[in-house]
């Protein structure tokens, strides 16, 4: 088989983070895969096709690619951010798992980005400076239960937590319930950070206390990062703030 | 002042993963400070001074950094990797806050990189599909205990796992000490990466059982990264093999 498969990581929106290796893969593509608005934002060159679909549907994105490759197809497919957090490398593989076995065979790499919760971090300071726990509020893929559970665990055992996946239409009350369950475990004045199209032209960042954080703040597009009782916010002299969490922080 | 000063994420060491914007800031400096591993990729244009420093000299080497931006030099400080991730962001918002007031006023940028947990993880398919932890595994600048503590709570909540600093000179017994905790807590059979030099020339990297992982496997340059019970193996028809975390893992 001659086709070949690349799971591409945009990085958060500027082309500025969009790594060489990335470009050089969507430049090679005869085919790209993705979620509309992340589509968008690879400029199509003569002869590439371009195959966007809806937000929920990865596993038969993923199948549809694979097939494409098998058939000798140069495909790219692409996410926001990393491929492999919270993106399409898992789903890729889900559908090589449970597909074809010849598939085993198809020539994959998976191309590294920038992640969210890293342009978010760089934006605001140094908030990942120590321990922490990346999370998927959404609970199409795996009970509340579990991700209750995880946060609890994170906030007991002090690790700075990145919140994927806050809300959306169909998962309006999570996040709040995720701030009670926080509220009762962390200081009040832990700092809450909501980055809403970070590095985007509409982006916008907000740095507020857990007790006031409000779940109406974010939407499908936030990262919702949650310092620790260290995290420390440096106020500058023209009003804005950094953020940091100590290396030492336990 | 006119000075500034850019924390840089260099990436895992393939220049093909440097970004954009963070091939800009290193072009526009005049002093570029780092470990001097790291400061060996960064290309010295004319005039450029560079400023090899150790390993273990951040808070000193954040400092000078300071000092000489706020004398109206251009300086980046680079680290390997995403600065902010264990790397010289936390360290440098640390010597301001503990430093002269006026380096609030000083234009510090954070320059995001591709860590060396997402490198890692595109390298061997999506073992990082779900919800995972980040955990430096150095007692320098934190108790032993924390560290302990952290690792228990990950291991029961379910969170894939990625150790930075996983084992040097002067911390040879904690990684096998984690090993030992985490088989307590964790099926034997589940998969562990050793990864190291990952994107470089020298890179190895090995996939084991959590029963089989030798701590002696890892140095300075290793990241490892512990699936959970429900991470992936794929064997391929050439012998190797792809892991990934299923989207749906609890």
């Amino acid at each position: 088989m001659s086709g070949e498969l690349a799971v591409i990581g945009l990085g958060p929106g500027d082309a500025a983070l969009l790594t060489p290796q990335a470009a050089a893969a969507l430049e090679r593509a005869s085919d790209v895969f993705g979620y509309g608005p992340y589509l968008a934002r690879v400029p199509m060159r003569t002869g590439q096709q371009h195959h966007a679909s809806d937000n929920r549907e990865e596993l038969d994105r993923a199948r549809t690619a694979l097939e494409l490759a098998q058939a000798g197809a140069r495909v790219a497919i692409v996410s926001g951010g990393d491929a492999g957090v919270f993106g399409m490398a898992a789903a890729v593989f889900e559908a090589i798992e449970r597909g074809d076995p010849a598939w085993r065979a198809l020539s994959v790499e998976v191309i590294p980005g920038i992640s969210a919760m890293l342009a978010v971090a760089a934006r605001v300071g140094a908030p990942l400076g120590h321990d922490f726990c990346v999370v998927s509020l959404s609970d199409n893929l795996k009970p509340w239960e579990v991700v209750t559970r995880r946060l609890a665990a994170a906030a007991e055992a002090g690790f700075v937590i990145a919140l994927y996946n806050p809300a959306s239409r169909a998962r309006p009350w999570q996040l709040g319930a995720a701030f009670k369950l926080l509220r009762a475990r962390l200081p009040a004045t832990t700092p809450v950070v909501f980055a809403t199209a970070v590095t985007r032209p509409d982006e916008h960042i907000a740095i507020v206390t857990l007790a006031e954080a409000d779940a109406a703040q974010a939407d499908m597009r936030t990262l919702v990062l949650i310092g620790t009782a260290q995290t420390r916010l440096l106020r500058r002299p023209d009003g804005s703030a950094w953020l940091y969490t100590p290396r030492s922080a336990a």
